[in-house]
């Protein structure tokens, strides 16, 4: 019931926000002690735009209309099954799982799938579990009741876990479900499990929030869309956190840089904001490449905070995490290194000894990626990566 | 049988090439008077990297590694059916259909398959014709024959043609099959159906030769390989050429240039060679930002030259055809223009008159994407895309 890829600005922590005022050009507002924000008559004319467009048939045939509905063929029941989409649903009528072969062009230069590919494949069941349910309006998995209320989904929070990354070819089910957030929120879990071993891969959750699309403010949940959803909630967890993970703000001081980044046409999914695989390159892309080398990512936390448009400048900001132990390889990189407290040691031995005996090669990142304002930056995502050492490593470069 | 990602440097017109000689560090080499070239030892070194991975069990699970083949399970005996990838083979036992659902993240944001989702979906289905029919080898596409003569496949040529392009939801059916390019070489065709109506989509063809792994030298097909997929050839074609439409090659003066374009490590592929969608991105970037609003792509030539890798630094040029006629809408931005013959027009009329009773608004680029060498740059694929004009035009900008 969701989507991954953000439509709107919105709040983080605010399951009580009402519903906002009248006014459709606020640029920021305080909502709860919460920022939101940014939303402009360009915004609104081309919401109306997308809207007058779904009533156009897009394609023409011989002449005749096909219309998008014949095309896209959205249940208006609930299904159990769907053949093509290989999914099913569980969990006592709630859960879907959906089959899924790793293609060929969902993994890297190591053969196993991106993670990227990961994101996007949660992002595809979940919107296919709302397809499924026959409560899905056109769009980006409103409901019937979240479309009569001019309202869409905003993920605030996503933390993945991946183990193992799937391989070419090979064959994962995807279980998802979606369960209660506070009073006004909804989470929705994951597990990617291997079909050939039934060993589970990877976990992910997420936090989603009901925004009105015109005012932009955060809206509480309404009876009539808590009816229609309420009904699928259930408690189970794909991952158990005792308290989230706090991520601390980076600022211009971070270790890695990359400015200036421009979001390109390819880069923009269906509500013409910068899809979640672009903020996520965007981060990765400031880790060293020898560390995306010997590494895998194996969890990543994202805060979202504020949209991003095709017209924003973008700055990706990252920083080791030191927590007083030596963390990043790149500081053994040279052969003599200072350690903290004074000692001087051939990277070999860190390499193999102390560092191995720390943390086993584990390695965390912040990361932030913000909007390069005139007057102020804005933060758009928060992100924490772990990355724990590859059994086996490819180089990048074979030239 | 085939790959887009093209793993190595290769011929463009060779059907007769022979096998290479010896050397295994010829940088340049001309086979039947056609280059081929570019191969280090860094190069050989990373295959036998490749190789002897595929030795190792790539995941451990409680302790215990899983292989690969197991995870797998690529068939060793022809399979006419594929639950998983929804796959069948078809035309009398040598074809291959695959149904296919456009995902979530597959469409661009006028909510249709972008041009790059298409070539992924053509590659996945090549991909899998072959796993179904029992001859894939670990690789890219090679068969078992190819294996045990160290042979691979290499593209030497794409065209894709376009009328529309299937909607998020949709369901496709990919048809794919392939025949006899010349003595020693393999066309392959893909047809694209919408499942619904039953219209063509799409259309694409494409051709193959083999090369040596070791010496980067293309190759005759061996007995072994041809007594292999001989049989899998039919003659259908999914595009009827007379004349392959030739490309020129651009140079310096071109009118758009992206230049220092650097691949990243999320651009590469099984082959750590720079992946067939960032090909065409590089290509697709140098178009004006108006016309990727007002127009689709509806055809693209790609004529492969070269491998490029992850150390390349890589030029994109792109060059209005201009045919005499006013085709680049550009040119029109103004509100007053001059003709070539001297008339001096609003652009209105131009737009509404004569260009639309000139060419209807296709648009049709050349393009070359080129190696920055010092000495000489060195191409890597020239390409032509066709554009015409979109039923509805989508912003870019909605901010």
């Amino acid at each position: 019931m969701a989507s991954f890829s953000c439509p709107v600005p919105y709040v983080i922590r605010c399951s009580t926000a009402k519903e906002g005022n009248d006014s459709n050009k606020l640029r920021y507002a305080k909502v709860n002690g919460a920022i939101i924000g940014s939303i402009s008559e360009a915004d609104l004319l081309s919401q109306s735009v997308r809207a007058s467009r779904a009533l156009v048939p897009s394609v023409a045939e011989n002449g005749c209309f096909v219309k998008e509905d014949v095309r896209q063929k959205i249940p208006t029941k609930k299904q159990l099954v769907d053949p093509h989409r290989q999914g099913l649903i569980i969990e006592g009528g709630v859960g879907y799982r959906q089959t899924v072969v790793i293609r060929s062009y969902e993994v890297g230069p190591d053969k196993t799938a991106t993670v990227e590919s990961v994101m996007n494949l949660l992002q595809e069941t979940a919107l296919n579990h709302v397809w499924m349910s026959g409560l899905l309006s056109n769009g980006f998995g409103a409901t019937h009741g979240m479309m009569r209320n001019n309202l869409i989904w905003v993920v605030s929070r996503m933390l993945v876990e991946v183990d193992h990354y799937p391989i070419w070819g090979e064959i994962v089910e995807i279980d998802t479900w979606v369960g209660a957030s506070g009073k006004n929120g909804m989470r929705r879990d994951w597990l990617i499990r291997s079909q050939a071993t039934g060993h589970v891969y990877a976990r992910a959750t997420s936090t989603w929030v009901m925004m009105n699309q015109q005012t932009r403010r955060l809206s509480k949940m309404p009876e009539e869309v808590r009816a229609e959803i309420s009904p699928w909630f259930i408690e189970k967890q794909a991952i158990k956190e005792d308290a989230p993970e706090k991520i601390s703000k980076l600022n211009d001081k971070a270790k890695y840089m990359n400015s200036d980044l421009k979001p390109k046409r390819s880069d923009l999914d269906m509500n013409h904001h910068v899809n979640n695989v672009k903020y996520l390159r965007w981060m990765l892309e400031t880790i060293p490449d020898h560390v995306l080398e010997s590494h895998q990512l194996s969890s990543i936390i994202l805060e979202y905070r504020r949209e991003c448009g095709s017209s924003d400048i973008v700055q990706s900001l990252c920083e080791p995490d030191e927590d007083g132990i030596l963390r990043d390889v790149e500081m053994i990189e040279d052969s003599e290194i200072s350690l903290l407290n004074g000692f001087s040691l051939a990277s070999e031995i860190l390499k193999g000894g102390l560092l191995g005996s720390f943390d086993k090669g584990t390695l965390r990142y912040t990361h932030l990626l913000q909007i390069e304002g005139e007057a102020k930056n804005e933060e758009i995502v928060r992100g924490r990566t772990t990355w724990k050492k590859k059994l086996t490593t490819i180089p990048f470069s074979t030239q």
